[in-house]
């Protein structure tokens, strides 16, 4: 951190394109995290619940891109409502496919959970993936455990009861370690999940193994568990290709330049 | 984005040098775009509409330079206004050779929007080129397609209404991006045509196709369609040249300085 | 000091978790120091007076990361609080991992002295490791004697009546030092205390010397001086345990990245 | 442009020593420009006019520097004001030998026009140096001519009156630049005058060049323009010898430093 | 001057631990210079006139440490005052043995300013080091001559009165070059006296030769001059010493780290 820039959570705002009641609903943090555990969770539960686009998270320092989908413009930070389940569980993902720079993690976090607060949702859950020492790597053990850590003595118990092995000791780091920490702050309800992931590229498994413990979690929520794994898959398998897509429209480096403006 | 830059839309400013009424009129968006399509299609209009130069936007952080063209001095940025014409039709165009650092992006895009609104034009399009893989470059399937994507429901109408193909899948960054996901957020029309455009030169054939789009879409402004291919191979020589022209009258660095301030 | 960044002690906030009597206290500034003498006798005074964490101090600025203890989450920067002893003598305790960046030092000093005299605590102690010249290393003259630097008179007097040597010329930088000057501004009482420690690790046996000077200077504090050289060995071992831990969730720099952010 | 720093016309102001009348005075914009065409005319406007010395132009940006000329100390921007001539005319030079950073550019030549603005002045004048292309160099067409730009309509026909020749198509960066539109932009007469200059050193011929207009232009100043030509020589050979100038009092950089601040 | 930070006089701060009236008073500018003259003369008066510590300049961008003296904490710029002699001659001393970076020279130099304003007092000097040409170096001529240059015509006529030689042509930059503008920009006496020095260690022997231009002067204030070239050579060597000195608490860089900050 050599460099401090001075910024705040002014800096990044929520935009709501509809406004509906998510009162005691869940957010999914949807923020990439290692194995893209969290994008390929989200992007999995947008689609199998049918989740609708109600706004977007903006900030003058995101990225200057649209993603088009479907012949549809999105910004690169964009909110997903599912519909109000049996007794009032709803979710609510954040999305998005950039790394979000340093100054810019607290802002973010800070966003998520005043929104989180405002809107009365009960609980913020991370998907994270887990780097195991490679000697460790894919030992039984490990490889098929989620590890839960919840920021208050509420969401430790919710984590016991459905029998999530409890991640005793170690770093959180990013968007979920700030959630965390500001959820112990406010004493709101902040859950992260961690399935041993492959740090070098998107893990669709231990998505899966993470969204289970979701389901496991959200009793009101019910998803399809046994295409999972496949549609995962998928899912890793298109977020490979966006990424080494190669048509992109205005590229401010490649892109011939008067020589004036050296 | 390794460094966030404190910077919002007040740091970009619109001056206009005489107030006409604008309403309903569609923006052009001559920010430059690869193959400098945007630029050639702007300046192309500008002469062919007798378009007035009307106003400038301003920053601090624009280069601090001034074009000479017949013989008067003109800001980094310009807008130039057209007639109003059958069933309320009217072209403004926004106009600059400068490529916007990242920084300013937004700021240039928000006053855009703004602007737009402020005036009550009905829509901004952004002509973009299409770098296309390679291998499939110059296939006949693509090299002659204009694609659009839209901001808003209506605008996508427009659209299919006039035989433009969708673009559904991809990215798309700088200034039009960002004015792609403010039309979103705003429920404002803008509108991206994209035409196939080799990056490392200004493509004239790509703007032409583009301005060939532009002319269906706005039906109350007719401009000759012949004369466009051979015109704006003149505007592409033109551009060429002010990129090489050496003659720069004050250069910040070559010039002799002395040696105190080092 | 090649490029100031504008900060200043609104830039550092304290949260109380939980709001208790804190007057007559006496705070051991326990952000890291040479051979991590602070962090080792915080540490060490936290488990053995069975402290409570009754807040943190907090910055946009500081790292984005939740240190994971006992499976709760923990801010960067602690505020520990013991009962209120004999006389009125209390420990609170500052502690913190992370070595604070240059431009924050002085928001971190300045908050941490305003927060004294708004709790209206008597004194602030920092536990510091000195670096001795090679040569002179572990003679048995300096290796065994604890030095202090005291920002009043009164506690210039409280130094000498527990035979405290004084150190009388060199320099003391970091938070401390600044802790220093602001007690010297403001006629706060602020005492350095020094021994010798090794740069390159963890000292354990320095951490202890301190400890049974600040031992004492609190007559109302009395702790287990016996165990003390053992659970310091245990508590760097600690230390250096979560320093070498690689299990880090969330990595911004190794995770699989979009090309489209470069 | 990689970094834009936030700066704003309030960053550079100017301080007046005295307060003089100079409504419909014209401003000689003294800034470095190629050659030093601009120092050196305006230093010779200074001498030979026997200007006085009537305030400052000054930022915190501005070098940290006092130039001693004849005991007395120079600010390193100075604002020199000439009689009242007839019919009105008179001049005020600002001069400066210090290159401006860009992000100052647009500040100095803002604040320039406000303070000419508010001063009722009538004109600002830039001399500059042209950078020509190598060979064309030296051609008798281009080297004894001096080219105009103008802002307004009314100093274009100003230009002409006068016989000088308009420069049709081409760049003008920095202060002079900014200073042309701005003068577009407000409404305010503002003439660039061009001479063929040597881009690596002081150029006096150039500058006798543009002198020699300025004199045109201005009916109601006369100059000696005979003892023009050896003069510039004079001062070019001054300037020369201020840059090599060795003896500088305080030297940042090389000074004996405490290693206690690396 | 390639990356200007928005900095003004409020980042330093000027507070005073004990208020006297220094009406009238003298303030020798004891900030670092070449051979570092102006400390070791400042550093003399203080010692030999009995200075009191009446307060301190500071800074949140000031190096964060406190210098030890007589084991008592010293900020990095501290304010001496001497007693109030015949005639109301009284020496007011700011000293520091930080070199200020570029972005703070003129924040100092503006407060140092305010300050001696608001204090009623009547002068400032700085003891400045002259570094001549190697060729002409040690000649009898320079090296026994004291230079002054003053912003204003009475403090020119008071170096006359006392025989101190006219410095006519030259630069003199850093705070003693800001003092000398704000001096002449606000008519107030700023006088700097140049002695030749050597670039690359402190010199003692210059400082005499400005200590003696200073004692003329002044008239009221009388000190010994003959123990000063003696008293000066320690004072030299001290000053070298704290240089060398490795004896550094807390080093940023070299401490143990946690890992999980890089």
């Amino acid at each position: 951190m050599p460099n401090p820039v001075a910024m705040d959570r002014n800096d990044v705002r929520i935009y709501e394109f509809k406004r509906i009641d998510l009162k005691g609903a869940t957010i999914i943090d949807g923020f990439p995290s290692v194995g893209l555990v969290s994008s390929i969770a989200a992007n999995y539960l947008i689609k199998i619940l049918n989740m609708e686009h109600i706004g977007i998270m903006d900030s003058t320092h995101f990225p200057t891109v649209s993603l088009i989908r479907d012949a549809k413009p999105l910004s690169p930070v964009r909110i997903y409502a599912g519909r109000k389940e049996r007794n009032g569980d709803q979710i609510v993902a954040f999305i998005s496919e950039f790394q979000a720079p340093p100054a810019l993690i607290r802002p973010i976090a800070y966003t998520l959970v005043d929104w989180a607060e405002a809107q009365r949702c009960k609980m913020i859950v991370s998907p994270e993936g887990l780097v195991v020492d490679p000697e460790l790597r894919d030992s039984a053990e490990i490889s098929d455990t989620v590890f839960g850590i919840a920021s208050t003595a509420h969401s430790r118990e919710l984590l016991k009861q459905n029998g999530i092995q409890s991640f005793e000791e170690g770093v959180i780091s990013g968007v979920a370690g700030v959630l965390l920490n500001e959820g112990r702050k406010r004493d709101f309800d902040v859950i992260t999940l961690l399935a041993e992931a492959h740090p070098d590229f998107p893990d669709a498994r231990a998505a899966a193994l993470v969204l289970e413990a979701i389901d496991d979690l959200l009793l009101g929520i019910e998803f399809e568990t046994k295409p999972l794994f496949e549609e995962a898959q998928r899912i890793e398998e298109r977020i490979r290709e966006i990424q080494k897509q190669a048509i992109v429209k205005k590229d401010e480096k490649g892109a011939p330049r008067p020589s004036m403006y050296g």
